[in-house]
């Protein structure tokens, strides 16, 4: 069979996001599969040169995968003729300096998310990378599960006729670290390190609301610190200066008019739910509730009438009334199949859509996020311009 | 044994609600038990005189419960000396007017909600009340449901630690009317017949907050009108002109620090929940789900440290997690139950916090969520002076 | 990888519990995953020197396991200057001596409870090692298993409130020997070779009850033999001389007053429970069931109102009226765990508050408890002076 | 069919038990039944004379009942020569007083327990009895419940072998009465007014004991009062000057050898158990475990040999390895079931072993089980002589 190689820079790949879903979970298992299947009927093998701060952990990763090009100096990986992409999953701080060099390297960019740590940043690296014309692309990780990939279905298929409205719930109980260790890293709870659940989640609202249901025009948020004192990595107690939790409303342009999600956002919620997120949108002619892997529907013809007679106890099993959309595809790694698809879109110029622009929008609702919740006001929107 | 007789008159018995709830299984119902038992070992026995617009009705309702005590002149019903207590379950619009009538003729009040269409007469309407030195109740009949009655319990018995957020899902479809018949009556859809969503419902939230977790100091409101044609009772298209969903932010002063609710209302939502309504609560001790029945708890002990990862299926049932709450007591109906409350009031002087001053806070949360939805702000809650 | 060896003389290792806990589950798994992982990022490794009376065994159990270095003669291994620490699993009989030499020989100490035969020996044992200014530590398995660790953290956590009681069932039945081999040895039931439930159990309780709860200041205990004759492991009759059930009653010194332990230790008891052994806790706020592995709770505000209604079958179902602790952490076995937590004290100082002074209290315990059954009295537990 | 009459006061009516279990569900049971069967084939009618203090109660009762005959005078009632038996279920304070006119009037005593405040008044209407050659009964009504019936037939039967322990746990969780309402009354928690626990229980634990096993011969008790502060019927916060657990051990001399029975009394104790009383029988041919209804058995030949492996989750449902006792009769109400024993006892001179001597034995218990809790020690209890 005919193989093509192409070089990829991994950077920060000595981090849990890189190292597990994109290395292992992705370009690893791409190579074990063979490589990438191309339309030509070739196959497309990843070339990867492994860069990190710690010559030690590159080089047990490397040892570990059977991999031997690595190294803790980035310029001269990005200097090398055979190398196309340069992919990042560095610490968000160390992101837009790295991209820009790989830019100007004559570089494709693909990306974990948020790609710079301002709005300013953001789309200035979206303006340059189009510039030098180079392609690009960033992590949206969420739409590739099953759970969204049902509902986008449904979406695409009409099922919802005019869809209403969108209500997400996310999140669950992260431990105060003084009783029980917590399991999120205490910088997230710092605002000076760049925490936030803000920051931290609604890029991804983002490019779910604008990929499935229509661009997001504004949004009113509030925004809080539930628990304001935790205990960190060392057992020493601190002070949490970064919001753990935000309640917004976001407001949609959909096809067939507008669509308001409200979406809550917390790591100080017990979880009542199937899963540890949650949308469920309503249409005129169904509903539907997605999680990460199940997505359940209700059709308009199978909508009961509901009884509110306070006299009784509820005699319906509400839950039992809907069903089980069933899967009719597999549903491959969510990290693995959008890396497929920007591979195709660099060397088959397949559309892509996931791209610096769209990274740049997430940044912002993030950014206007936080203004709402300030300032007690709706946002709109300002469209971005290249 | 002793019986004491207490004059009531009950103005708009021939409305649903009016009927069933307060004349049949509240007043009736008291005296099937044999009049109120009062403190003293004697009986409290309500002698009824029925108020209503149609004569037809009035005597038909009259005859099925061997009641003779009708009249369609309120002002005659008002006059007369056996009568202590003046009742009001009309519509909105009548509301007002006679209660103002009724105060005037020395008769302590109690009436449903909303107390009158805007806060300026609401308002009024207490000055007066406590003017006149007569007592006066508002129906908060959610308050005595079981399951708010379990979760105002684990309020009070210190079960959450701090409080920190309240999330509510309320709402149900209501049919549009063209292929199955709406259920709910068509004014409910009109602006200008007092309709609406947040009328509706704004008086009940606030009284629940209030009640349960402190005074309510801002909200923050998005109103829309999801479905803007329905087909009314007669079978005619009519334009939908009320909000038929809201999506809340309310701000708490709560005993030990802000608390956050977050409420969406709605009457074009399909139910994917274990009751109509919902509340969860979330503190730093534990979490409650309560409904109208039902009301389950996960505490701090319990709560489960669960892993995002996306490459796995859910495989903890978050929801068998939870545990519910026992009884414990037996729950009389919920309007039955504050009808007694006021009844001991009137007579023994027992305390009872749910009046015209109540009622006319929720009617200014109604207000204030539509002005925070039109103006996209914040609005901050006044208290109300007497 | 920096790797530091810690020379430990393994002494009684041909006994089942010195081999498969000690030997095989805690040091040779520690040389497994690589050594003890240290703060400054390099791993202590335990250098074995096997220790025994048989030959035979010890160069089987060596071969066994890849180990070279054993010897009969426990003089000459502590003579070495390579072993830091000295452990003993030895019988009871045999301890007290050679950790006197150990320590002489000033050798950490590490050691299986009770760590003498009489209080005299364990509480001068204690002295003579504090003395020498060599560190020390007693086994106490039984904390480090995860249904304990779960009640612990839920004591940590303020789960009860304030802690009133603690019911403690212990035991299972030993076969008499004629008909079906009893699984534990016949000196268990003989006086003269140290056997007891008392002696074996009491020092179990004392530690869990101290580190959990709070201080033990005083005992009442019946003390009996159930089964006066058995068969023991050739087949032969024998007068069974020791006491092989015990029922006690324990006070304690809890941070929020006086708590009551009931504890009933038996090897003729039939298992209608959940686990071998299992401690009920109630406290003002909640109650839980701990067993060795799994913990359950209720807490105040899921507590039911049993009626008490003779006439009636219990209608509900109580046990499953309490909720399963989840792990939300890994545990390791217990033994290891506490064999880390004393290689961690010796090389780098971390606390460590299991000592021989911890070990001659429950010895004390036990000598207590058996003074109380024998005497018909109360007895009140003196403090330890160093 | 022949009917033959017997007049009985029945003094107490107006309390719970001696309306409910007394009256209706054991005298006009047995009248709705047409009367006891005696052995000539006649019938045996109860003639009830209704005693108490208030004639508004009396009147009222006795209409429902269809009864005629009450009063408020006692020496009345016993004057008449109609009246045979004397039943007495008044507060405990009342007892004593009204028994011995009943004596010196000449009739049969049949009474509740505890049979007088302390342990002379119980033995000397002991000895009045006997001497004034009447009948006399005291209520046991628990060992005429089906599970301890069972556990009789059990021991009769030889099952056990020789029974060596018996542990037993009553409680359940008395609400404190700030939070909920308490189920008890507060005089139950006041020593002034003959509260306690060990007063209400131990004369229940006695005879249970003596009747099932043997004669109990020393009681070594702990008692305390967990919860010192609790609210009343009006609401008011009162000081527990009673005891509200006790930590019992019992000796019983048994047929085969001394049994030792530990039971555990309290109302501050949540259930995690089959039922709210629960007794473990061990013996050398097998085991059971009984409660109020049911009754399970593990005999010597189903007993397993569970292995203590900390190292692995319990791989045995313990509690599946016992077998449901059938009923294999129907049991009748118990309160009843012992009536007619009386009765039979009175006209046909069946043998009856519940008597004032065994109800004084249940006040010794009490006072005994005290004075070992106070002074902390093991109390050998003497036989009383006629």
């Amino acid at each position: 069979m005919n193989r093509r190689s192409i070089g990829i820079v991994v950077n920060g790949v000595t981090g849990r996001m890189g190292y597990r879903q994109h290395l292992v979970r992705s370009l690893l298992a791409i190579r074990e599969q063979g490589g990438l299947p191309l339309r030509d009927g070739s196959r497309l093998w990843p070339e990867l040169v492994l860069v990190g701060r710690s010559e030690t952990k590159l080089a047990e990763i490397a040892a570990r995968h059977g991999l031997t090009d690595w190294t803790t100096d980035l310029s001269a990986a990005l200097a090398r003729d055979d190398v196309e992409i340069y992919f990042d999953a560095q610490v968000t701080s160390q992101r837009e300096k790295a991209i820009r060099a790989a830019i100007e390297a004559g570089k494709h960019i693909y990306t974990e998310k948020p790609t710079a740590e301002g709005l300013a940043g953001a789309v200035d690296l979206a303006r340059t990378a189009d510039a030098a014309r180079i392609k690009h692309g960033v992590v949206q990780d969420k739409l590739f599960l099953p759970g969204l990939r049902k509902l986008d279905r449904l979406v695409r298929g009409g099922f919802f006729g005019r869809v209403l409205s969108v209500r997400g719930e996310f999140g669950y109980w992260v431990f105060e670290g003084d009783w029980q260790a917590a399991q999120r890293p205490s910088w997230n709870y710092r605002a000076a390190d760049g925490g936030g659940i803000v920051t931290d989640m609604f890029p991804h609202w983002h490019y779910v609301l604008e990929q499935i249901f229509g661009r997001v025009t504004a949004v009113t948020a509030h925004v809080t610190t539930h628990i304001p004192r935790r205990v960190d990595e060392r057992g020493e107690e601190y002070a949490a200066t970064a919001d753990d939790a935000a309640y917004g409303i976001f407001e949609i342009a959909g096809p067939d008019g507008p669509i308001v999600a409200q979406i809550n956002s917390s790591w100080a919620v017990r979880v009542y739910r199937d899963e540890l997120v949650e949308f469920q949108v309503d249409g005129t002619e169904g509903s539907a509730v997605a999680g990460l892997r199940t997505c359940r529907i209700q059709h308009r013809g199978a909508t009961p009438k509901p009884v509110w007679n306070p006299d009784l106890p509820a005699t319906e099993d509400f839950r039992a009334q809907w069903q089980v959309v069933p899967d009719n595809e597999e549903f491959d790694n969510g990290f693995k199949a959008q890396w497929e698809l920007f591979l195709r879109h660099v060397v088959e110029d397949v559309p892509y859509t996931w791209d610096l622009w769209a990274g740049a929008r997430g940044v912002q609702l993030a950014e206007c996020g936080l203004f709402s919740a300030r300032e007690g006001c709706r946002v709109e929107i300002k469209e971005l311009r290249a």
